[in-house]
């Protein structure tokens, strides 16, 4: 199973060097399935011609449009794997089996049935499959999966297959410690346990999304996450077995996010149902908060600060919804502070190795960085900073934990993903 | 039942005023399905990308790679016709239940099953169906009906539900006498049998294609050609009913056509068995050849010329394969003419009203215009002329049966469909 997204498709020349690639794979003896994306830009393109005919385009009708762009993508991938003289065959997320409950746009698998892409492996042909699309069953209807869709797609028919490994292509050479554009001595990890890189992608690691790590984890499908502009070997995202005994490195990463904001409701009074009245409040909003810091109360007063942070693009909308449950929260005061930095350390071998946070803590401090707030789960430690000095702190940190490259990384071009 | 072609919907303009004009009708009482093309250039763009990508890029990528057009086009009127407030829905080929065989490229419509569009109507939304795309039931893949194929479409739906009329929507008025870049005084006519649309389609009339006459006819589906750039009238195609008494205008109209050329097999002896072998020989190319004139051999040496017109991109094999069989048909030499112009004149008239035949000759000689070969059907009469004065013939016969308008007509851009 390959997977090449839209920058390894994004004009007629890429496509040619991807379909050498995949006849290669393919005349080394493989079976190939290929999930592919949108060429370049044509999803943004189709999505400002929608714009461009009306605001409100409609879920059924925008997947309808937007499915467009991997029909092209994999019909001139597949012509030109024949051209090369292997036979290919295209497969639109419905006939390749991809079933999907209804949500147009946001679309979850609830099957896959690939009985056709496995007749074309029967019969010795690569299957070009489209990805980020599925087929509802119940409505008949076209549906997409969302962002990072065609990951989704090609570890769902990796898994649905009993596929070796599934491979994405990409624009970087692999997972790395840390983004190469902010820490120049960033390393490329070799592997990765798919529950750190759960850990990563939450924290702002832009290479696989979430749900294909997902995915991935709960069919035990190996990912291998490599570029499609070299042949080297790119990072394997691994599923160790319960019990299995594997060497953990302490860290594997580091993540930074700048897209998140602050909400401090001050001045609440500390009596119970109070925070749940704030976060039901939130909920209600459909807003995805993240960390959570509630101040010891002042004895004195029995009034205490609830902080929490949520992607800037909801700050709006949950500041409203607060302040009108103003008199039910009885709060002093509400802050929103968007100028906030997030720094996530990630490592399975955190769970047996102590005196991580204290490791952190004393670097940060050392460098007068300031922490504003603190969370932790089994594998993972964020903080928050303020956000003109994050990129400054994770160089330090990445330092510190002595991750640091003997060579700078090569970036490529693109968004990193 | 609607049909606008590529032109009506090239940009997203033009798209929202399609749109408003889709929603005027169904405001005004009625059930609403269109067909509709890809928009503007799209499946030349869409070629073009493949001829990048390999020159042979084999019948079903190249069908699924087309396909994307209408997608395209269709989920973005959907949208617009939403944006106005109505309901509306669109439908690939395969969801609307165009059942056809499995030549790709040029696929024949063998079922119409379009439940869910019924379905769509009777819940009160526009059905917006893909022209020219359609489904194979035994491969399970995409196919597409070639050229016309939307107008295919829109006929064929109208069939299959009974619509009241199928309305073609272009870029001209209607159906003319003439084409009005070539003879001004070209007359809109109101109403034509689609007997004689089928004959001037075939003569070179590009307004609406052959398979879409035919198709209209066999299921007796009304058309009415018309405008997408006014609220005028257009043109009736109609299907009077055996015996049914319809005063028919003598001539209904005249088309030229530029493409033919002419190949002449000289000096071939006047024996049975030899014209066979060479129409055998003709038909192995697979080429489509139309007019055959054999001249009365000359009694001294019982040697004859036979002539015949075929499409000029078929001129070149067609040569080639008589000159290979040479030594059997026993030819002495072998003409090809590209420097033929075509005259057909059609009208259902012709029937019961002698003298058409005269009358055309009469006209051109006193023009001193020469007629090089002559056919006729019960409705039609075709001469060849030299390619240069063409043009001249069908303006000077336009006038001879007092066809001429009292205004000159307005040409719009375009390509005349």
């Amino acid at each position: 199973m390959q997977k090449f997204g839209g920058s390894s498709v994004a004009d007629p020349e890429s496509i040619k060097r991807v379909a050498k690639r995949i006849v290669e794979t393919r005349k080394a003896g493989n079976e190939v399935v290929v999930a592919v994306s949108a060429m370049g830009d044509t999803t943004d393109e189709l999505l400002d011609l929608a714009a461009q005919v009306t605001p409100i385009p409609g879920g059924r009708e925008l997947d309808m449009l937007l499915t467009a762009g991997e029909r092209i993508s994999m019909a001139l991938l597949s012509m030109a794997i024949r051209g090369l003289g292997v036979e290919a065959r295209s497969y639109t997320g419905s006939q390749a089996g991809m079933i999907t409950d209804a949500q147009h746009g946001k679309a979850r698998i609830v099957d896959v049935t690939p009985g056709r892409v496995r007749e074309a492996l029967d019969q010795g042909a690569v299957a070009i499959v489209a990805g980020f699309q599925g087929f509802n069953r119940s409505t008949g209807d076209i549906t997409t999966l969302g962002r990072g869709g065609s990951d989704t797609t090609a570890v769902a028919l990796a898994a649905a297959l009993d596929a070796d490994v599934c491979e994405i292509y990409t624009d970087v050479d692999g997972i790395f410690t840390a983004d190469p554009r902010v820490v120049p001595r960033a390393k490329k990890l070799d592997r990765i346990t798919s529950e750190e890189m759960l850990e990563l992608a939450a924290a702002g690691s832009k290479v696989l999304y979430i749900r294909a790590v997902e995915y991935a984890r709960r069919h035990g499908v190996t990912l291998h996450v490599r570029s499609s502009f070299n042949n080297n070997e790119g990072t394997l995202v691994v599923n160790p077995k319960e019990g299995e005994h594997v060497e953990e490195p302490i860290i594997a990463g580091i993540a930074g996010d700048l897209s998140e904001g602050k909400i401090t409701v001050v001045g609440v009074p500390d009596k119970p149902g109070k925070a749940a009245l704030i976060f039901r409040t939130v909920a209600k909003t459909g807003a995805n908060i993240d960390m959570i810091v509630q101040n010891v109360s002042a004895a004195a007063t029995s009034l205490t600060d609830i902080s929490f942070t949520l992607p800037k693009s909801e700050g709006a909308v949950v500041m409203q919804a607060l302040q009108s449950e103003r008199d039910e929260i009885e709060f002093s005061e509400l802050l929103y502070d968007d100028q906030i930095g997030k720094l996530a350390l990630v490592g399975a071998g955190m769970r047996t190795n102590a005196g991580v946070t204290a490791k952190l803590f004393t670097a940060l401090f050392e460098a007068g960085i300031n922490i504003e707030m603190i969370s932790t789960s089994e594998i993972r430690i964020s903080v928050v900073t303020r956000a003109d000095i994050l990129n400054d702190a994770m160089r330090i940190v990445h330092s510190a934990f002595e991750l640091d490259a003997d060579q700078l990384a090569v970036v490529h071009g693109g968004t990193g993903r």
